[in-house]
């Protein structure tokens, strides 16, 4: 009984203010099921091309990520690059060759049909229902989503919405979703449509979690640097839902999902702490423990 | 011993895109001093004019505010004038008028010497450094300031940061005094000049609270409307000393100074929900402790 992870995987070139790096490991899926796999097995759904460079391959098989689902199709692999400005909230879209992600159609072999933690990566709503079509009775699902498919698809996100459990996303594209300013409000009208809970994630400020009656002000790890944003929200629904797969629940309260926003939050500070997967890849769990414990301490008073 | 506040005395009008208001009590001194009071005996120290309205005394009186170096000099009161837009992290002063504060030359009751905690409101660093240099070994000196005295006062500024204990500042200050994005780099920067701690401000998203050594997050308490945030620096600072004075410590913990935070947080939670310091004067001590407890409930995790 595994978390089951469907995104994109790219090969990304990435341009800071301070330095630039071609060919990384990216997209949704791989930081997720990466991320993931730290607290629970791990199914991987995606579809990369015959150009897919081998050693990332066996950097997933490294760490025993399922690969049944990937798809090896002919042709040439998601391609992204981006480019921060030196806030590094902002970022330009340089380049996006979507090759033979255009073409993807998941099918999700039979093992992964039963398994109960769903995390639909940030991909076209279309897709993510796609999935979800093939699994069945998932006890929680967490949907991620981006202000592109806001803006393009809202009426398959709203069909979406209506079946999941958790919709994760940034502050901006809470906002831009519910046109409501305050996002106390826009939790709200988000749960109005459909999802029982909401993470809206606040880079450098931190991540909230919200239900219809609670709420849950998860702080930031402090950092000296930020290397390279890429892929952190990515990474924290990751750890969210390896988090709680690894509890094995039938139901989930409140309070283990503010013990997944914590691991999640914290594998997003990794992350960002390198290029590409790189700090993720040289984590240990050691590691792990050592920033909950700091999590508390910076958010916990007597 | 009571708590020793300085700032000035005010009175405002103040615009949002929902309301207006005019001739309300406003100025640092007046919201500090009023939520210190709900926590510690307080001795108020600033200047209004003769034109400044009874009734508005009488509140002070009516809260036992000790108004021995309350000053009322001939002329009129201090008066400012804001309008907010919807974003109310966005203001614009249309008026200033010093008044009788041009001339404010604070002089300290002879039993406000002995004050062991000072709170010097936002005024500027000179004023602030006056009072410092009538009083006799403070346990703890807190100094709130901002843009303009960091803009026009900087050489003063960094006078007066040599003599303090905690400086509160809010983050776009924390970044325009040290020239450092990254507010984990503007702290450490701040505490090498002088100051053993450092609050910076994030508005809705809370407080962060350093020391050399330590750090605490303060999530913001979730409102579903804020009307008028003028004060709620002000306040928070009010509070975060109030609350200190109240322990009656010769010497202050890490973990004292994260609950003088909250409290700080809480008091300026409840300043933004009414005008001017309306939601103050109803505020009883049962709401601040619910208002505690909620903000350990949307911090704390296990």
């Amino acid at each position: 009984m595994s978390v089951l992870v469907v995104g994109s995987i790219a090969i990304d070139d990435i341009k800071t203010q301070v330095e630039q790096h071609t060919n990384l490991l990216g997209g949704s899926a791989s930081y997720a099921s990466v991320s993931a796999r730290f607290f629970h097995p791990t199914d991987l759904v995606g579809i990369v091309g015959s150009d897919f460079p081998r050693q990332y391959l066996e950097l997933f098989r490294a760490r025993d990520i399922n690969l049944d689902g990937l798809e090896i199709a002919p042709g040439k692999t998601f391609r992204w690059s981006g480019e921060y400005e030196a806030d590094l909230n902002k970022r330009q879209t340089l380049l996006v060759e979507l090759n033979v992600f255009d073409t993807f159609d998941p099918k999700l072999p039979a093992a992964y049909r039963t398994d109960p933690i769903i995390l639909l990566g940030n991909i076209s709503p279309t897709l993510q229902s796609h999935v979800l079509d093939q699994v069945e009775q998932p006890r929680f699902v967490i949907a991620d989503t981006m202000d592109l498919w806001i803006a393009t698809t809202r009426p398959e996100l709203m069909e979406l919405l209506k079946r999941i459990d958790l919709l994760v996303l940034n502050d901006g594209e809470a906002r831009q979703l519910t046109e409501e300013e305050a996002l106390l409000k826009a939790a709200r009208r988000i749960l109005t449509l459909g999802p029982k809970y909401v993470a809206i994630k606040k880079g450098e400020h931190g991540c909230l979690l919200f239900s219809n009656t609670e709420y849950f002000s998860c702080a930031a790890f402090p950092l000296e640097e930020i290397r390279d944003p890429t892929g952190a929200g990515d990474t924290f629904a990751g750890g969210f839902a390896g988090y709680l797969a690894s509890l094995g629940k039938e139901r989930f309260e409140f309070e283990d999902l503010k013990r997944a926003v914590v691991h999640g939050s914290l594998m997003a500070s990794y992350c960002v702490e390198a290029f590409s997967l790189n700090r993720l890849f040289e984590l240990t769990p050691a590691d792990i423990q050592s920033r909950y414990k700091a999590f508390k301490r910076i958010s916990h008073f007597e």
